[in-house]
């Protein structure tokens, strides 16, 4: 009888309140590979619990007696080891061409911290607040207040780095053609963070990218769609 | 017998400088199809010689008495046509994937114009250079040498613009992995356009994207390799 994977899943003071945009694309692929998956609320400070990964960051999966973490890593995973469910790149050509949209995805990550930063610290968990702010301070080099201040302005530049994508989702539903594919989910990581977490606006109502990023909501009985959010 | 296809290849006033990052995108499809092509150097204002196709642009190819033309179209074509040479996008998955790469592509296109345009002036065919002075600085809403003029300053911002194209590419050979696909000519176009007609370097020698780029060179014979560029 095989035993249900366990996943580490970054969580806020709610424990339903999902906002990890690298373990968003790991639950998608899980859910496309047909795996069930108890999904275990874990906080930033909560190191020790994941310690047999060898990880201290999210997602961390457990197969049985396999640790296995980092998002790209845990696709790679899911793939080889589950060669019967549907294929999560569309065949070995699909993977390769994978890994540029998950680098893409990072990168937007980093992009829309500087929008969303202080909307994050308002969902950690209490024993989260400090680890949270000291450390993101320290890499942004600036309080998470100032930050943000300015994103209203940043906004249209942030849009308009979008243009590929847009003109990409302009003309096909999901990035890997009529289904998605984890080069969808990789990237739709970044905005279901932001969605999960802040009310901000990244993305107009009538904007491809909004559309596709919806059209994901509602893969997989509404998964994506069914934890806390804003414009749920 | 199968007639050779034509390809209308812009170039410069020398007809062997061929710098359309959209038709060396073709070139290598082309090529990677198996299929020989004659080239016809083309320059801007030659309006008239691809007017059957229904355009103004170059890349355009002609295969028998189809005239082809946009180079996603071409890429397209060429793969349907010719099923039994080697697939351009790894197959259907493959395909839709690669539309993003191709805007991106065209994205690159767009940055790296404000550094080179004025070097492309100087190539330009002498019956070209006002053609291409007014429309470009019409679009540009500036003249070419204020456009290149902080090109030095913005240089650091365009590479660190490339990092998710860096990361790929230091952790595998080609964006399609151990061999290229079109979405690998469709990035390359830019940095190609750009070494055959400017000796500004875009990327610093041990940056994994040049060396990407250089093993692109030496594809096909080094086909891509074997006209008048810079850094050559």
């Amino acid at each position: 009888m095989t035993q249900t994977m366990r996943l580490y899943d970054l969580a806020g003071a709610e424990p339903d309140r999902r906002f990890s945009p690298y373990c968003w694309r790991t639950r998608l692929a899980l859910a496309h590979k047909n795996q069930t998956v108890e999904t275990i609320p874990w906080r930033f400070t909560e190191k020790k619990a994941i310690a047999a990964s060898g990880q201290t960051l999210v997602p961390v999966l457990v197969d049985g007696d396999q640790w296995v973490s980092d998002s790209w890593t845990i696709a790679n995973y899911l793939e080889d080891k589950y060669p019967d469910s549907p294929s999560l790149f569309g065949g070995p050509g699909g993977r390769a061409l994978t890994r540029y949209y998950s680098n893409i995805a990072d990168g937007l990550v980093r992009a829309i911290f500087s929008f969303v930063a202080l909307d994050i610290l308002q969902h950690v968990a209490e024993q989260d607040r400090d680890y949270f702010r000291e450390s993101r301070e320290k890499r942004a080099n600036t309080t998470l207040e100032t930050l943000v201040s300015d994103r209203d302005d940043r906004l249209p530049a942030l849009r308009a780095s979008l243009s590929a994508l847009r003109l990409t989702l302009k003309s096909q539903p999901f990035l890997a053609g009529d289904r998605p594919l984890y080069a969808d989910y990789a990237v739709f990581g970044p905005f279901q963070w932001a969605r999960c977490i802040s009310p901000f606006a990244l993305l107009e109502n009538d904007d491809p990218i909004k559309q596709w990023r919806n059209r994901l909501l509602d893969c997989f009985g509404g998964l994506a769609r069914a934890m806390p959010a804003y414009d749920a």
